[in-house]
């Protein structure tokens, strides 16, 4: 891969696009317009582009640089999800709403919700726990967060619950992997039977693929990894077949980094619910938090 | 929103995760371990969390940084569609197949299928041309590109064609825009009667909403503008309701930057075809590009 462009550059060619002038964009930005020029001079021989029109009645986005621009408000949408949950979890004891996630959701569903909330409410701070679905539980029994996220098959008692999605675990292999190539439907059986790439007790991945093999004959783990993405890096790498929710390989199999290898024989759906303690209903900024994230 | 993080550091904390150790994520980023320890700490600083735990022997990611990385791994797979898809623009004469688009499938269904084809054929270079749908099937029939890819209702004679997915142009408006809170359901002659943000003549996108509004009183547009992102920012900043493509509003209604309304009476979903030269079947990367797009 050539070497990555910044953000603050993508920033300045998609503002340009917006707000249809680089002078506008540099404004924006609080730089001089020069130096957005040169900024964006820098992109164009990074990706052997012409992206400014440069007029000297000002300069406007090329062909290729509305293109290159629509790419990189994708780039800088999922970056803006990453500062607002990384805000999140900074913010704790500060926050005025106080929530836990366990660690599937808290990746690839919660920093949407957040936007949508900030958006809705602007001047509430949100502090997220993400620990395991257990430890989410607890959490919300003992009163230290209002809402909690899970995605564990088991929820304690004391505690309303609502789905708020499904999420299916896939078997995922590397390319080479003889699986991603075989002609015929992986059983149950022989899944529980393979070594794999798993993640640790606890998670709410594991116990999901635990409760699904428990009256199989299993094979014990190859390699046991504390996150989603420690989890693809080794199926990628080749170590073995992992087993993750189909929220985290989404975009690794749309791209062909790993292929996922039909399944049958084993039920490895799981609802995503929201919970809170029961007969205490929820208000204010947790209410809205709950309905955003239960909309189909 | 907080300053932007740098994408190489990102790179690096993700690689920490897949990779086991800063000491590995190093030596793979071709830099000196100090070094590497460094960025690390700068993006802690920036994002207000720890990342990473350092011990005697060795540095691992925090519970914190496993997280992070996981929002990181999804900037990067952007960034990374952003990079695949810009030098596929850069190539031309000299790549060996070459492929035109028009803008909304370039914008959102063509990176990644390079991203496929480039793992399936890693020496196969693509060129892609962006032009609007009219110009793709010119190119395509005067035999200047081998496939190409319309979103327009009409296809001229002379190409075969193949269904790769349907989409649908919603209406969008800023939250402040009373349409974001009505209580009815829009219908198409409200619609067509008015101003709106559009994009220009010839695109897909504009041909769909022409022939849709054929029979109805049309108000002239508002304002109309050449990429989906200028129109975006314009509905966003107020000027007007926009039409767009779903998969170009996807993120801002997902994130509530801008709202959808419901619409009735009016059809607005279309296919994205790919067409190629009636009588030459595909052959090569072509035809791998091809099996890629018309994946279900």
């Amino acid at each position: 891969m050539s070497a990555l462009p910044d953000l603050d550059s993508l920033k300045l060619l998609v503002d340009v696009g917006e707000l249809g002038s680089l002078g506008r964009a540099a404004r924006a930005a609080g730089i001089a317009q020069p130096s957005a020029s040169k900024r964006i001079a820098l992109l164009e021989r990074r990706l052997g582009l012409p992206l400014l029109e440069r007029t000297p009645r000002g300069s406007t986005l090329t062909a290729e640089g509305k293109m290159v621009a629509g790419w990189a408000a994708q780039v800088l949408g999922a970056a803006q999800e990453l500062m607002r949950a990384a805000q999140a979890v900074r913010l704790s004891e500060a926050a005025h709403l106080r929530v836990a996630s366990s660690m599937t959701v808290a990746e690839y569903l919660v920093p949407r919700w957040l936007g949508e909330l900030q958006h809705r409410e602007p001047d509430v701070q949100v502090g997220l726990d993400v620990v395991n679905s257990a430890d989410v539980a607890a959490r919300v029994l003992a009163g230290e967060v209002e809402l909690g996220f899970v995605e564990g098959p088991t929820v304690p008692d004391g505690l309303a619950v609502r789905v708020v999605g499904t999420d299916r675990l896939v078997v995922v292999v590397a390319p080479a992997h003889p699986w991603a190539r075989r002609r015929t439907v992986l059983r149950g059986p022989e899944l529980a039977a393979t070594p794999l790439v798993v993640r640790e007790p606890g998670s709410g991945t594991r116990e999901t693929l635990d409760v699904a093999f428990a009256a199989m004959h299993r094979a014990s783990p190859r390699l046991e990894l504390g996150s989603n993405s420690a989890v693809k890096g080794a199926a990628q790498a080749g170590v073995a077949p992992a087993v993750l929710s189909g929220y985290a390989v989404e975009s690794d199999v749309a791209t062909g980094r790993l292929v996922e290898v039909p399944l049958t024989g084993v039920n490895l759906v799981r609802s995503l619910r929201a919970v809170w303690r029961r007969g205490r209903p929820l208000t204010g900024p947790a209410a809205t938090l709950l309905a955003i994230a239960s909309r189909p």
